[in-house]
């Protein structure tokens, strides 16, 4: 197996630094757009995994990546959690049943991941099969939070004004919410790592728009207590976008690798945390709209910002959106391979 | 004149920490909803100089706030500068001619500020003989990369892909677009000035969304020169929204201080910068919405993270919204200049 990605999660020496990318599968692929189109809609996609299975596999076939990530949604267990999910394009996820009221709360159940979130585990085992160790498979989650205020909101609010309302109005209830979750996304994670991923992420979008004192509270923490809670030892990411500020907090989880944003200056990000562990990113997706040249110019300049040595796995700052041409991924990946050898000459 | 903000921008000693609220003058008061409704339509307002003073003082009528903004928008240049504005709400901004090409650029013009602007300058003055040296007024400009977002996007766009399209392909254009706005915005902010400001404020509300290199090029080296520009010695104040990562930069402009954003520690900020200047902020205003003992002591634990002494201007991480009821604002006053006071004992 290209064992990169899991070198350098590790810290440990590579030839060269390791690249994936977020939602490499995804619609930007014109053979994602046609096992899209097939699967008839989103959440089918997500829920056959034979499907799920073909769109994660696609970007591996076309680019030298060093990872494959597993082909799913964050809100699949706030679906599975009954609360009717639908995603439409452009209008975004919507949860017909938001959970408001404490008796919400209390009535929300810890989904079995090899019950209703069987099609997962089911994705993970037959991924595994067809990567035939090629590289190696993330899984991942949404973080607590992040699911929050999609339950609480019913769907997305630029201001986050349901959630906050409990953050400040009713934080106990809050935290009860937060305890199922971590409950949730602990026994939907270990599934995962049951079934075979090789490493896992949490995907933290929305805890940046949280307060220092209540991003600790209602994100991190949370997050925290779903790492103690994975029964095996697989490597894992943390990744909060906008949590620029709270970069030490994040490393002392003990997770492996911490995910950044573009915001970041990745050399100062790891001269901040570099020594505790891995970092991951930092490209700023809208860069993958510019010609190659600077492409190119620009994925030099995350490699030499972070510089020599290993705990570096090359990423962007956000998903790739739809709109770019994969020719431009190709010249991505490629720079990333042949300029990063450079700064591993020891290995 | 009740000097308690311009003191505390001097970092002098003060007898209660200053209060003022982003968007203080705004629909979430019943007076201002009833001057909007007799001017007809948001521009009316802001170019009617007897409303935009009438809406000015109306919150410091209600409310003992230390300082007045003047009532305008950020997009008054764009639209001196001939691009077609048009405001409404929950739509947001529209300049019907987008500014994308080198021709466009070469077309700029740079506005009058005591010609297509006056209608601002006379505002100030207005405002200026009605507050009768009540508190200070703040005049104000959007900066030179929020303004070019609009100018170039033609509205909002989320993720800033025409801005940023010019960021990575066309820097030398944009740069040229940069120098035109830093002249429009320092001339605007002279006028304000020799018109009676009593400080100025630069907002900077989407620097957040550049990387930490695009950051200094685009959003903070051109405010650092818009403050150079300035002809005469009033206290500025520099915010950019999501900005966290960036406060040494930013107070290395030698602003007199800088805004914080609520995802900021205050505490935090002090230490990193609190030798250099006054900070102002950082209330989430989503506080706003929970009960008043919840506001209270959110307050009071902002207070108590600047800890004791000069240099802190309270103030919320972003504009007050429509939907907070008056109530929650008094009780936020109160508290902020209650339970200061043990923080200013020597003054």
């Amino acid at each position: 197996m290209n064992d990169r990605f899991l070198r350098a999660l590790r810290r440990e020496p590579v030839d060269r630094t390791p690249i994936w990318l977020m939602r490499q599968a995804g619609r930007y692929l014109p053979e994602y757009r046609a096992t899209r189109a097939k699967a008839g809609d989103f959440l089918t996609l997500c829920k056959t995994p034979e499907y799920a299975c073909e769109v994660t596999l696609q970007p591996l076939d076309r680019f030298p990546l060093d990872a494959a990530i597993l082909f799913s949604d964050i809100l699949t267990i706030p679906d599975a959690m009954g609360l009717g999910l639908s995603l439409e394009e452009r209008v975004g996820p919507r949860l017909a049943k938001p959970v408001r009221t404490p008796a919400d709360i209390r009535a929300l159940p810890v989904p079995d991941p090899e019950g209703e979130l069987r099609y997962v585990t089911d994705a993970v085992r037959l991924i595994k099969r067809e990567l035939a160790d090629r590289v190696p498979l993330i899984g991942f989650a949404g973080s607590p939070w992040t699911l929050a205020t999609y339950m609480i909101e019913g769907g997305s609010d630029r201001e986050f004004k349901l959630a906050k309302e409990m953050v400040y109005g009713a934080p106990d209830d809050l935290a009860i919410m937060m305890d199922k979750l971590v409950q949730s996304i602990t026994a939907y994670l270990n599934a995962q790592i049951a079934a075979g991923v090789d490493a896992v992420m949490v995907f933290d979008t929305w805890g940046g728009v949280l307060s220092s004192d209540a991003y600790q509270r209602f994100s991190l923490d949370p997050m925290a207590a779903i790492l103690r809670g994975l029964t095996k030892n697989v490597p894992t990411i943390l990744f909060t976008k906008g949590g620029g500020l709270w970069l030490e907090r994040i490393a002392a989880t003990g997770c492996n690798a911490v995910g950044l944003d573009w915001s970041v200056d990745i050399g100062e990000a790891r001269r901040r945390i570099g020594d505790r562990c891995a970092l991951q990113g930092n490209l700023d997706p809208a860069i993958l709209r510019a010609p190659i040249p600077v492409i190119e110019r620009e994925a030099k300049a995350v490699l030499a910002s972070y510089g020599t040595g290993a705990g570096h796995i090359f990423n962007l700052g956000h998903g790739i959106t739809p709109d770019i041409p994969p020719e431009h991924v190709t010249a991505l990946v490629a720079t990333v391979h042949e300029a990063s050898a450079a700064y591993h000459q020891s290995a």
